[in-house]
C-alpha cells in the first residue's frame, strides 16, 4: 500500500482539482440546481475509473448507481450523494459557495463536507489503485443518490426494487469526521432515529381579551399540561412503552463509549452552561450523549410574545417535538404510543401531525468489517480512532439497510467545524488526503 | 329636567359637531401626537362652560383639573382622559381615524368610544344645565388626564400632591357602554387588577442542534414544568395564597351579577367554541367572568416554530401570563406570591420581570351615589340598567382612589360593538345623546 498512498501524496493537486471541479458546480436538490449537471459530473468521474454507470430513475432526481471488477470473494459499496444544502444565509460566505476557495490549508465550498469531500475522495482512491495495482482486488459498487438533503424518499424503493444492486458484504457510508484539536478520525457505526412531530391545540376562532379567559379556555394551557405529562423533571419520558424496545448497551459499546472524546470544560465554555444535563460527566456523560433517547421541545409558539405586554387570550398553541431513538426503536410507533398517551390523559384533541421520522440505525460492532475499517484507519492515521456507536445527525441507513444484516460504518474527510449545512463549509485538505488514502486502505485489507 | 333634557334634544347637531371637532384632533399619547393641541382645546370647552381650568404639570402630559361653583353641599367629580390609542392597524380603518365620519347612525373616529364621547358628553351635559337654570346645584370637579393609554403614570403622584383636588361625594368615570340588541345601559362598580409578568428561562448561550438534548438543559422544558405547577387542569391556581385576600360574593353582589345579560349561545357561535371553561352556564357562568381571578398565558415562545421541521435545541423560553385579579387582591403581592411559588418549586433561575400592574377596584354597591346614578338612569333609558360589578377591562381607578371611600361608578356613551383600541371605533349617535342626558340627571339627582 506504500505505493498507492504515495501515488496519492504525489497526485494531492490532482485529486484536489477534481474536487474543486465538483464542488464548483452547484447541486442543490431542494431547488432543483444544477442537478442534471451534477450528474452527469459524476457519471463521467465513474467512467473514468471504469466503473459501469446505471440511472435508476424515480420521480425525483435519478440514483446514481454503478459496479466495478466481478467475480471477487468480497464486494464493498459506497454510499453517498450529490446533492447538497441551499447555501443561504448567502451573506454570511466569505467567498462565494460554488467558487471552491483556498485559506489556511482548507477548501471552502457549499457541500465540500456534505459530501462532495466523500464522494470524489472514494472515486480517487479506486484511481490510485488503479494505477498502482491496475485493478481492485474486490467488488465495488456505487450508490450515488441526489435527494439526501431533501429527505432520501427513493431510498427505500430502491432497496426495494434492486435487491441484487443493495448486495454487498459492506458499506462505507458518508459522515465521519476528525477532532480539530487532537486530530482523532471518527468512526460511525450508527446513527440515532427521529421521530419529528407537531401537536396543535385550537381554542376559540380568533385570539380574545384575557379578560375572557375566565371563562374561555386556553390553549396554550391544555397544551402546557399535555406537555408536562410527556416528560418530568428527572429528564424521564413518561409515555408508556417509549422505553420497552430498548436494547441495553454491549461491554463493547461501553468500550467504544469509553474511547470518544468530549471536552467537558470547552463545551460547558462554549455554551456557556455550567452543568451538564442531570449533572452527569465523564463516560456517563458520554454514554447519555450516544445511548440515551430524547424528547425535546424544538419550538412552541401561542399568543402574543413581542415587545410590550399585550393582554390576549391566545386561539391556537404549537409545539415542534423531536424524539431521538436509539436501537431499536421505530418512528412510527413512537408517534402511534404519543397518540395513545394524550388519549388517555383526556387529551384526544390535541392534533398529532408526524412530520418526518427516521429509524435508528446500528451495525453490530463485533462485525469484522468494523474490525477492517478500524485496522485501515491505523495504517493512515497517526491518531486512534474514535469509535461512535451513534452519529449526532440523521441519516437514511435503515431506509436503505432494513431487513438486511449489511454492516455500514462512516467515516470521511470532514472535521468537527466543518460548518455541515451553514456558511462557509469547509474542510481541511490534509484530511481530505488521508480519507483517500483510508478508502484506498479499505479496498485492500477487505479482500 | 324635561326642559334639559329638551334642550339637548334640540341642540343635537351642535353638541355633535363639539364631538366632532375633539374627534378631528389628533392626541396619540404613545408618540406625543397632538396633545398639547388636543389639551388646548379640552381648556377651551372647559372655559365655554365656565370652568377654571389648571394644569397639573408632570414629567408627561399635563392633568388638566377644573372646577366649577362653589359652595354647594355636594361635590361630584369627572374623570376622562383626552389621549387616545394609536389608530395602526391604518389599513382597517374604512374612514381615516382622525376625520369623524358619519354612518348607519353612528360616529366613527379613533377615541370617540375611549373616551372623547363621554369626556366631551359630561361638558354637554354641564352646558346644557346652565342654558335652562343659569348653574349647577353641585360643586363639579374635572380630573381629565393624557396619560391613560399609557398606564397613568402621574395619577397617583396627582392624588397624593392635591389631596383638596381629589375630594369629592362621587365620581363619574368614563367607561360604561350599552348592550346593541337589547339596549340595556351597562352601569360599572369597579374593575378587575391585572398582574402581568413575564418569565424567561434561559439554557446556553444559543441554540443548539437537538441531538445536543441528551446532555444540555432545554429551557422551554424548564418552563413547562414550572408553568404546570402554576394552575392545574382544573382551572385552580396553585400559586400558595393566590386566594387568600378574596373577599366573598355579597348578596347584592350576586343580585347584581343576575341582572347581567349574557348570550350564551350567539358567544359560543361567534367565538366557535362547543361550550364554557368548566362546562359552566347560567349564573355560575357571570359569577366566573365577573368575579373569578384568573392565570392566562397570553404569549409563549421558544426555539423555531416556522415551516417544516428544525431540529433545534433551544437557548431561551419566554412566556408573557397575565392574572386578572378580584376585589382585595394586590398586584404587588401576587407577583411576590409568584416569585416564591417558583423558588420553591425550584425553579429559582427562572426571571420575573413584571410588566405592569394595576389593583383591582370597586366601589360599594350599596353606597346611596349609586342609588342616584340608578335612578337617573332610569331617568332617560326605557331598559334597565345592567349593573356590572367589575368591568372587563382594567382601569387606574386604584391609583387615584386608593386610600378614600369615594364611590366612582362608570356609566357611558359606548356599546359592546365599539371596537374600543381597534379600527373603526365607533358609536351611536343616539347613545351619545342619551350619554349627554344621563349625565345631566346625575347633576341634578346629586344635590
Amino acid at each position: 500500500m506504500e505505493k498507492v498512498f504515495r501515488y496519492i501524496e504525489d497526485h494531492a493537486d490532482m485529486y484536489l482539482d477534481w474536487l474543486i471541479e465538483a464542488c464548483n458546480q452547484p447541486s442543490v436538490s431542494a431547488q432543483n440546481r444544477g442537478m442534471v449537471e451534477m450528474k452527469e459530473l459524476v457519471k463521467r468521474f465513474l467512467n473514468m475509473i471504469n466503473v459501469e454507470v446505471e440511472e435508476i430513475t424515480t420521480d425525483g432526481y435519478p440514483i446514481i448507481y454503478g459496479e466495478l471488477e466481478e467475480g471477487h470473494n468480497k464486494t464493498l459499496t459506497f454510499y453517498n450523494h450529490y446533492d447538497v444544502q441551499p447555501e443561504d444565509p448567502i451573506d454570511h460566505w466569505k467567498s462565494p459557495p460554488f467558487e471552491a476557495s483556498i485559506r489556511e490549508g482548507k477548501i471552502f465550498a457549499r457541500g465540500v463536507a456534505d459530501n462532495k469531500g466523500n464522494l470524489i475522495a472514494r472515486i480517487c482512491a479506486v484511481h490510485a489503485y488503479q494505477q498502482i495495482y491496475g485493478k481492485v482486488p474486490i467488488n465495488l459498487k456505487f450508490i450515488f443518490e441526489g435527494e439526501e438533503e431533501v429527505g432520501s424518499p427513493h431510498l427505500e424503493f430502491f432497496a426495494k426494487e434492486h435487491p441484487n444492486k443493495l448486495k454487498t458484504n459492506g458499506i462505507i457510508w458518508e459522515g465521519g469526521s476528525r477532532e480539530v484539536e487532537s486530530k482523532r478520525p471518527h468512526i460511525g457505526l450508527g446513527v440515532k432515529g427521529i421521530c419529528y412531530v407537531e401537536l396543535t391545540c385550537k381554542g376559540a376562532d380568533m385570539d380574545l381579551h384575557s379578560s375572557e379567559a375566565a371563562i374561555i379556555e386556553n390553549p396554550a394551557w391544555r397544551l402546557i399540561w399535555a406537555l408536562s405529562t410527556l416528560k418530568n423533571e428527572q429528564e424521564e419520558i413518561l409515555i408508556e412503552g417509549f422505553y420497552d424496545d430498548i436494547v441495553p448497551l454491549s461491554d463493547l459499546d461501553k468500550k467504544f463509549i469509553g474511547s470518544m472524546i468530549y471536552d467537558e470544560e470547552a463545551t460547558k465554555k462554549l455554551y456557556g452552561i455550567s452543568k451538564f444535563l442531570k449533572n452527569v460527566s465523564g463516560d456517563a456523560l458520554k454514554e447519555s450523549l450516544t445511548a440515551d433517547p430524547t424528547c425535546t421541545i424544538c419550538g412552541i409558539e401561542s399568543g402574543y410574545i413581542g415587545e410590550g405586554s399585550k393582554t390576549v387570550l391566545p386561539s391556537i398553541a404549537r409545539v415542534k417535538l423531536d424524539f431521538r431513538l436509539v436501537p431499536n426503536q421505530s418512528p412510527e410507533k413512537i408517534a402511534q404510543l404519543l397518540r395513545n398517551h394524550l388519549d388517555k390523559h383526556g387529551f384526544t384533541d390535541i392534533e398529532i401531525k408526524q412530520a418526518h421520522g427516521l429509524h435508528p440505525f446500528n451495525t453490530d460492532p463485533n462485525h469484522p468489517f468494523v474490525n477492517t475499517v478500524l485496522k485501515s484507519m491505523d495504517e493512515v492515521y497517526q491518531e486512534p480512532p474514535v469509535i461512535l456507536r451513534n452519529l449526532a445527525g440523521s441519516s437514511p441507513m435503515y431506509k436503505m439497510l432494513k431487513n438486511t444484516n449489511i454492516p455500514a460504518v462512516q467515516i470521511g474527510v470532514a472535521n468537527l467545524q466543518s460548518n455541515y449545512h451553514a456558511p462557509n463549509e469547509n474542510i481541511f485538505i490534509d484530511d481530505y488526503i488521508q480519507g483517500i488514502k483510508v478508502t484506498a486502505a479499505v479496498i485492500n485489507n477487505f479482500r
